[in-house]
């Protein structure tokens, strides 16, 4: 494996402690509702400070109500020897997830309609659940299911589907402004690392880089199960969410593919933007693609009477790559290497967003004399303008009130940090006023083209 | 040629029956005015109800005047032996459209200011016209006019150009509205097939499918002579254009070429965005052309005063392929499958119009569970929504009454049928709430890029 | 050379014209004052009737203060033998423009910080300049550079730095209307031939062509120092900036690249508009770039208090050619031929801004009968309508009051002056009425995509 988890944590790198997080997680037996998922808040409370919330069974959300709470402790299938042919204990993948208790022996043709496998990948085990609908079943690899003869077998999913809870975990940093921008990752799948643990490890890395970090936006993190997390929490925090002004689902965002970014329901709000401009900067291949209603969280945010301006960071397609859903989205699928871009690019289209405003030249008749003020080069006649000289150019040029940081980091095809760096120079010499006001999140300005 | 008209009627395809009503108008001498025009809609009141209307010369329509009526029994030009070397009966393409009588002898030298040739086709006969300026010619191939030697011909145009009318059908298939779908085609070309024969068969075949489809639209079907057709049509008919929310010119649409769209002036009108989308989702060749104002009848129903949102169906581009206005138009340049398959076009773009209309979700916060309802599969975790699953997702996710059903099937990529199905699986559960009217005919709203 | 010059005044071309000039300007010591720019407006009056404007030291101007008045007699370095090893006679480049008067004896050491070269084209001569820092300099070829000795070297440079005046040359051809059209360029640079002396001698031969034509607009023409020049310009003419509704810096036309038009600020004002259409019709090469704010006086004339509809004509990339600012900028670096080809360039886009206006069909119910009038062939049936009959149809269908001829060009595709001639035409035949007059400048229609 990866020698990310071999030395001692002090010396680890930002992406070795993220993939570590992964590691830890890995083996726990998560769904829904449950222990694994208390038990995955709890170990995340060792990296950040997270509140564990918890909502009973029956609680209407919306159109759904909290369901039952599901817990596991054993479940196997005994050949006539007695040998645990499908064994939980080695795999947690091999119980459909949320399986209602059964024990009993039967044949291989009423076991059968019971079992799920993928023909087309024979060494995989499938994930698959059953939430909303009694139900019990097996998953395992195609081999092993071709394997089985003709005979009786025991079988045994010890579980419980009782009334209880559904947990989720939440963090707030403080920002100075009542903005906020949302960070959402699910924690309802079992040992698959790229679908959840990912998105939780880099959750976690982003909450702890920006704790640390002046803040315009407060930062709502939140860890919830899939779908009916998402529902719970909108639906208990419905009267806040005009607070929401960004927001971004961290999902699948660990394997080696090129980062792909999908765009909220609105498709050029602020937060497509500055995803898209980080992206382009980079210089690297990464995927832009427009929203649509499947996929992750999103789905809930973006719904009709929401509307929020969340998009989703990934990597690999949604659903499209074969890892997708089996035991081989493993620790192998994963690389700190991975992590750690994805926290840099997620922390630098944040500060698009804290630094993005716009400004207003208290100098608009031509150009200023920068070169009194030594912002400009002294010997003239040279070909280029410095890029500095020329993000100055453009500040000052399109300062009139109507273009935003980010709306001139778009035309100008300059890095916004370059012009942001540019601004303050500006500023500082008193030829740029910036306009205070975080805009409206409700605000649906139409930005450039991306 | 084709084995179209072989079979009794009964048991004749779509196509072949739409083929046989070109075979039998292919032999009539049509023009704007005359018994040829009369005949035609005599023989097309076999197949559709449609009524004669008559308009007396004279009568001024806009900057026209309904012109005198032109009749033609027979001409030619008989060599010094009496031998008819151009022979009307052979072909009435051999006579320029609406000729004056004439009957005398001259040199060639005299005649050859009136022949017409293709010396670059010279095998076929050109189809030349002079309407609106008194003349007369012949048209022949370019090798028998070379073949003409220096001598005196008799040369005899058996014609009359009198007051009488101009004649036009029209069909008007009721709807549950009073908005109106206008369907026009030309009925004004002799022995040509494509050009004209092809448009006329088509919308007889339309108006035959239409009859018995339930119709929130009425459909207005015209069989006029070109232009001034059109323009005698919408000068008795002004007050009433209002009604017409979309329209489609039918013209050159048998040839094996692909479908071939023009838009409309509008450029984005719902008929535009139909069509393109119905061509798209065929997955088939197509081509789409803007508007110009050179072409058929759209020329009219899109000048500036009316900008009614008709486009132009055809195939083989206008004036653009060799056979276009010449003999070579003939019975084997159309096939009785490029007839079925326009029609098929045209039903499904009709269909989109009929159907098209708004949702609100009454359910906008959240998905609603669909899977509780029977609508979503019970196990989870495969890669892929099925396309149904998808619509409805689209379907809930887009209906905030901003979205036509047209606009999310242009923003989903889906096919507006899956769509509709969707819309009304969630109409049945109480999800969806139709909004009921049909959109004002003049509202340009601006659709998503075509 | 080129043969340009050869032949007497009365037979030159165009072209010639415009290259003589720039041979005679080519010698003269220009910089942003001085009498180098005097000689070099007195020169221009012998083609056309500027005046001349002084404007002096210290006069305030919006962020700037006119500079004190650069004048230069002679600069050499002179070796241990007396020998001018580098003379300011032979070259005026050899001179940082602006230098401070110096005259003494200094070692190689304390001259090397004063010494410009290339490394890269250790043949050419760099044009290095220090307006707003005192500070002195020469520049030389880097083979020049290499083969100084250590040794003691005579450094003069016998240059004044006074209260004076900044010079610069206006001339204005009044239109019909009040609405100007702004033509600029730069004449401060001293022997760079394509840099500065191109735009010169086209400017003025754009002067002579518009003086002998009808004109809508008024046309006034700046040869004015590049930045310091536009600004002052702008402060001293604020108050009637508001009529220019159109402009263009022309500033590098002379090379042999093709024809190059950098957008105004507003990226679709007419001028871009006019200019696109120009080129994109003359079927040859050109390059279109957008906006932004280094170059040359659209920086100032586009900055945001003015955001005048000011784009740019040039050839080469500005700053991107490796003659650009050193002595291969000479004249064999120009041609005739292209500054004869701006010329015409500018000439066609100056008569789209002239004839360019709304146009209302007084016969907007379907088309007028055009063969009535004989503005239509009289026989029907040909596969072509001539562009002309096109460019009647497109006319009378979009002169609905909405569309300017500009736009019935761009939307057509054909070319203006056809449009033109076609417009006259139905004027003639009572069928169009001209709207009269000229748009507001400040209004920023949306065209349509470039």
């Amino acid at each position: 494996m990866s020698c990310a988890a071999q030395s001692a944590t002090g010396s680890l790198t930002t992406g070795e402690r993220m993939f570590r997080v992964v590691e830890e997680l890995y083996p726990i037996c998560r769904s829904i509702t449950g222990n694994g998922v208390r038990e995955t808040l709890r170990r995340l409370q060792r990296e950040i400070p997270l509140q564990m919330e918890e909502v009973s069974t029956g609680t209407p959300v919306f159109d759904w109500i909290v369901p039952r709470e599901w817990n596991i402790r054993d479940a196997y299938i005994k050949d006539a020897s007695g040998r645990r042919i499908v064994d939980f204990r080695k795999s947690n993948l091999h119980v459909v997830n949320y399986s209602v208790p059964i024990h009993r022996r039967m044949t291989l043709a009423e076991l059968r309609p019971h079992m799920h496998s993928l023909p087309d990948r024979p060494d995989w085990i499938p994930y698959r659940t059953s939430y909303y609908q009694e139900n019990w079943g097996f998953c395992l690899s195609h081999c092993e299911l071709e394997s089985l003869v003709d005979a009786e077998y025991e079988v045994c999913i010890d579980s419980t589907l009782e009334p209880g809870h559904l947990t989720y975990g939440e963090l707030f940093l403080k920002g100075e402004s009542d903005a906020e921008i949302l960070i959402s990752c699910h924690i309802c799948h079992p040992s698959l690392c790229n679908d959840n643990l990912s998105g939780i490890s880099v959750a976690a890395g982003l909450a702890q880089h920006l704790a640390s970090q002046p803040r315009r936006y407060g930062y709502r993190f939140l860890f919830i199960p899939g779908t009916i997390g998402a529902i719970t929490w909108l639906a208990r925090n419905e009267a806040a969410i005009g607070r929401i002004h960004h927001g971004l689902v961290l999902a699948g965002v660990g394997d080696r593919s090129p980062l792909a970014y999908k765009k909220s329901r609105r498709g050029n709000a602020e937060i497509d933007r500055a995803m898209s401009h980080v992206l382009r900067q980079a210089g690297r291949e990464f995927r832009l693609t427009e929203f649509s209603p499947y996929g992750y969280d999103e789905r809930q945010y973006c719904s009709p009477a929401f509307d929020l301006a969340v998009g989703r960071l990934s990597r690999a397609p949604h659903g499209e790559f074969p890892e997708y859903h089996t035991s081989a989205d493993n620790l192998e699928f994963v690389s700190p290497d991975s992590l750690a871009d994805t926290l840099a690019v997620c922390a630098k289209a944040f500060e698009v967003l804290e630094n993005n405003r716009s400004y207003v030249s208290l100098n608009p008749k031509c150009e200023p004399q920068l070169g009194r003020r030594g912002l400009y080069r002294a010997i003239g006649g040279s070909s280029d303008a410095g890029q500095q000289e020329l993000a100055m150019l453009w500040m000052l040029n399109l300062s009139d009130g109507q273009y935003s940081m980010l709306d001139i980091a778009e035309r100008s095809g300059l890095p916004f940090a370059t012009l942001d760096r540019a601004a303050q120079l500006l500023v500082d010499h008193g030829l740029l006023r910036a306009s205070p006001a975080i805009p409206d999140a409700r605000s649906k300005k139409k930005g450039l083209a991306l």
